[in-house]
């Protein structure tokens, strides 16, 4: 007690206490991984200022209390938010919002399955963790693959669909948007178009509804995004499908840009602002799907999840892009052990 | 209900609907009075985006719903906040937040106490249906006399002492390190110090405390604020005792800057900052005062109000002016009609 | 200069002087007019730090240096931002942009050419004294009639089109996507569509590209827009247009839409964005259009002002529409004294 | 030829070119070194709006050009800056800014002169070309041992003192601040300090002038940093220095919290804040210092650079401890082959 008094002197002079500061905000954020990816959808989220309450999770403790302290240490400069963080789940409680990007990568000779295994298997760790501490938050996966791995959280988390969804093509499209944007010498926020699908090499653009000033640019070019358009746009989609190849070669890894677009949905949700951005999410019954799979459309974003998809007007062979790879996650899951 | 099925087959067609969008966020913020000073509140709050959810209110119908409308017109700029209005006060509903900017002005040849009465008349309406439909909300006076006013809010909230506060001398603070920032060619932000005390006239500026970098102005130049100062600093309390009554003669009344420090007030609140502001304060038991008046000190602002009061060192003289302002604001206090 | 020595001395024992600090930013705006509108422009550009650099410029001394003094008195909230104003004009010198908000208001009784030549004549004052001190200038015109003002302001000023533009309908499409979003449920950023032509009565909506996330609505509801749809979409151009009207019959003025619509665009240059914006802009040229008038139409903005027009696919009613707009504009130019 | 007015027709048809878009904007960042510290710095600067205008340069290609792109690939989410990359200095032309975080790690028993001197043969390459193609560039040195660095950079690049400097005890003092801010409960943005001299292991903090509100810490506990404080808080300092080491050995380097104080710093310079930072600067002459050496204080910051110096007030230790790191920097200074 007199130990107590002495320790707490300055303090104690320095101010007279009048009610307990508060102990939680009500957005909180907990990003699960503090690897590259993590890193920067935590950095983004707070040097933006969309939460003020982030907490990082990570098996490795060293990893993680070193992220939480360098964090800490440019907290000056950041409106003082509260940064947490740990290798046990219980520092994760009362999270709005979970992001996940935790995950093995690929082995050399490793089939997809494999992988897929390797990862649920990571998640069967994860999802009830967070759960148990966060029984009412939300679910957005960012880890690869990310359309498969979403419909395992749903599954592992026992969710309702709407709070539970992968980060997808919203990346792909801002990749979309910025080629297109600079090839017509104007900003890429300008630009509208959307890829749907599958995050990776199957997305399907849907060049029908690119716009500037909704002007679509098919009717002033017709063959735009086909083989027989002299002008070549469809090899921005082939540009957008390499770039994380081509990011990954060059620097080893990606992250700003995922780290930014993680951000940018988190802040719908946060100020829950009724944006359309292309997430991964349950698509059983959209555009006449049929199987329990996890795609990308664009879908209306708030506090409590998705509240609406986007029924895009797709073509015969946007179509039937989706209807594949639909099929082809549906024959994936249903090898994967839960 | 066929013309229902109609009217809404264009957003049927556009969406699917997955769940019902939030209803309530958690940063609601309602603004009562839309004059200049309550309009300057609210865009203020608006336009930094620090509040999605903001409510106008106001015996003025008219006026409230234009305000909204305008608010609404620019929200495509503004994040998608969420604003709403009315003058009946079950729009007010869930706010954690209640600014109170209503009031009447001094007619010619009134006494301040039958103002003080006449505004308190107006909050035994505003306070009782605030508390009616957010119980659990914070209150922040802006009405003048301020300090007498918070207390009246106060008292007529049955809310706790340290969900009740004025914008007191936040912005007396704020000119001061204005006019200091300007004298000595810096930013406002790297001058620091405090005008405490009661709102107004006889507010005092705490001179011993008023440093760049640290470094005491007082330790330059010893005589800093008093009469024998061969540089006169005395003068900037003057121009800031003065700067209300300028700008009004000047241009009717005030309104960005109390807007702006307001803003910056909810900021904290809403971040949950722990933040020092000079702010109306339940003073009883501080620096030797046996009133229960308030008056502004330094406190320590959050999610939840205030938890702290800084005890700053008070010269005699300083001491002197903040106990004589409690008597002359208890004297008034005992005779209002609650 | 003994007194000199004397006043300075506290600031002089406080610093050791390296170097003359700057006296000139490269992003000083200079606002033109501070009555409502004027001031809620420069309020929006300082209040969401989009300018460090702002100059306020009005006939009536009073009002405008009592508008500086409450704007500087927030300036702590603010990021320590330049706020300088004078009636005369040499401190407006090294604009990079002048924002023209002066103008007289409608007579009753006035015939329209009469309130365009009252307003040519104020212009007559204003544009010569602003390229006399920042002769590199752009100019935004918001005064109304706003398309008219403009096409003034080209011709007073000598300089460049690019240079001279109107806010013109980039409020009237915030508005227009504002309540669109309303009935659909989701952010007006997601919703995408213009106003283009006269800012006013007869402004043109092009309802063949308003879409959500790609889709047309009117892919989705043909009627829409026309008097033969069911759900009356037409109903909410009606409301645009009524909305100046509206607001103006319940508080008096528009006032924060427009200022967040200027600070808008203001942005757009400052950070050289290339945003695609709806501003009155010189049309001789476009949709086939003879007339040497400023209409709306959406542009790339950018720091040299506008780079390019975006050239929409109008149909015969819309392009009827914008040739009638231009015929009348043209007549009403011919007789104004310049 | 014919290729190219078939490729561009889509971007013909769709715009109508009204003036050539600016190539130059007034607030280029050039950041030297994509290692972690650099690209924290860059991204920084860029995901808060502080600059649009942001140059990566790196001798290892492959490196810089991947992190352009990673950036390039969000610059959906960060309203459109440019950014750009390459291992040729040709690509810095016309920074305001050149933030140089380029250098050498130590070797397991290299004395600390020769890792100065290898930094020193890399500074001998960088800051030729940085000046050859911005001339009026301002210098940030971050590489350390910064204030050495820093030294070197202003003698290679002939530029005037106020406008090289390096990033000091800025990082320091934010640490400084939030573990006092923790200890007392409150925002760090509330809490003021400093640490002062050299930037590592012999910095000093300057513990008098500590303060909450203008209430100096020692007031309260006069034995505040030193070692007769039983509530030992000169352990803040200890744990201040260590706190490097402390993220090093448990991330393995240190990036968030130096990009975040970088960009500070540059925020200041771009919006000409005039705000007070502690940078490493040219002491010679400040606090009787005869040595022409680099050292951090508290320093006025502006668009040109550094204006003032402010004159703290030491004590008999705090004065020591900086004429002796004097002595040392120039001890290993004079032995540097330039």
């Amino acid at each position: 007690m007199i130990h107590n008094i002495t320790k707490m002197c300055t303090k104690d002079a320095l101010f007279s206490m009048i009610s307990e500061p508060a102990a939680e905000t009500g957005n909180k954020v907990t990003v699960v991984g503090v690897g590259a990816v993590g890193m920067a959808c935590a950095f983004s989220i707070l040097s933006q200022g969309i939460s003020n309450d982030v907490c990082l999770v990570d098996v490795v403790t060293d990893k993680v209390m070193g992220e939480m302290m360098d964090l800490q240490h440019g907290s000056l400069f950041m409106n003082n938010p509260k940064i947490t963080a740990s290798s046990d789940y219980s520092i994760t409680a009362g999270s709005k919002l979970c992001i996940i990007t935790a995950g093995v990568r690929q082995k050399e000779g490793e089939s997809r399955l494999n992988l897929v295994q390797r990862n649920t298997d990571v998640l069967k760790f994860i999802i009830p963790n967070l759960i148990k501490y966060s029984p009412d938050t939300m679910l957005l996966v960012v880890s690869n693959p990310c359309d498969i791995l979403t419909y395992v959280a749903w599954k592992l988390s026992g969710l309702p669909k709407h709070r539970v969804f992968g980060s997808g093509t919203n990346l792909d499209t801002s990749r979309f948007r910025f080629l297109i944007s600079q090839r017509l010498g104007i900003s890429p926020t300008s630009v509208h178009g959307w890829i749907i699908g599958e995050h990776g090499d199957s997305s399907v653009p849907v060049w029908s509804g690119v716009n500037v000033a909704g002007v679509r640019l098919k009717e002033v070019n017709p063959a735009i995004g086909t083989e027989n358009d002299p002008e070549k746009w469809k090899q921005i989609h082939q540009d957008v499908i390499a770039a994380a190849y081509e990011v990954i070669k060059l620097k080893g890894y990606t992250s700003w840009a995922i780290g930014l677009s993680v951000a940018s949905i988190t802040q719908t949700i946060l100020k829950n602002g009724n944006n359309v951005h292309a997430l991964s999410t349950y698509v059983k019954g959209e555009h006449g799907l049929e199987h329990e799979v996890f795609l990308s459309l664009p879908v209306v974003l708030g506090e409590i999840g998705i509240s609406h998809i986007v029924t895009q007007k797709l073509n015969s062979s946007e179509h039937e892009a989706i209807l594949k790879s639909a099929t082809v996650m549906a024959e994936v899951q249903k090898d994967i052990s839960l």
